[in-house]
């Protein structure tokens, strides 16, 4: 299986929505299996090398970061979609091992 | 070293507690070095695929992720006694190098 | 590329300041192209393995993890950097593949 993170900022928007939403109801339309969406505290990305008075008050826009696992192929299938939302982004992935825990298996 | 992370959910119980601090708890009677539990804004697991009129209200059990990192015998050890827990959820990881930064050495 | 993840507490310093706000703006001095710092809710570490009545109460001091994605060479840089400072945490990396999304390709 293949581990999905994509980083991108609160503010960023794709066709008059939210990024984060849209890449979240874009994995959910095509049927990936578990995402989760996490918001930092402070961040900054390639874009936003903008050096300020106080540094930490750079953070109105929040790093969110969308986690998807899920098989290759579903995921390298997902990336290209990402890649036609209009915003600054990163996209990072790797392989790792999964066992998922069931319920009904007690 | 091997990385671990347990996905579920906050609502999620394990003998009449939440599974998440029952998983704390876990490892730290077990021994293990370092545990950090996240909490996710949003998200969805393979169970949660239940379509809404208002597809971002359904989010009052809140996506919870325990990170642990310890070595590798430990993790998959870790794993088996997860497992016996009765909840619906995902197990991930995968291998990391690791350095320990010591205040004593200074 | 290389991810590499910072684990140590809200309440760590390191030379008077913060130690987490400490790390990032030394990643940014050094040009780093991405920094996302995260909070948990709970969590131990080695050094903290101390046993209270209320197990969940133990938490004043809360986790955090500063994410950082570069190239290798300069990731293990910043480590010897990261060591200097006079805190107690781990330090974990792996190596990742990577994509950038840019609104200008659009």
């Amino acid at each position: 299986m293949t581990f999905l993170r994509v980083y991108l900022g609160e503010s960023d928007h794709c066709s008059h929505e939210p990024a984060y939403k849209k890449i979240v109801k874009l994995c959910y339309d095509k049927g990936i299996k578990g995402v989760t969406v996490l918001k930092g505290i402070m961040g900054f990305g390639e874009k936003h090398h903008v050096h300020r008075v106080d540094f930490f008050t750079l953070s109105e826009d929040l790093p969110i970061i969308i986690e998807v696992i899920d098989e290759k192929e579903k995921i390298l299938d997902l990336i290209e979609d990402i890649k036609k939302c209009d915003f600054d982004g990163l996209v990072v992935y790797w392989d790792v091992n999964t066992i998922r825990i069931n319920k009904e298996a007690h």
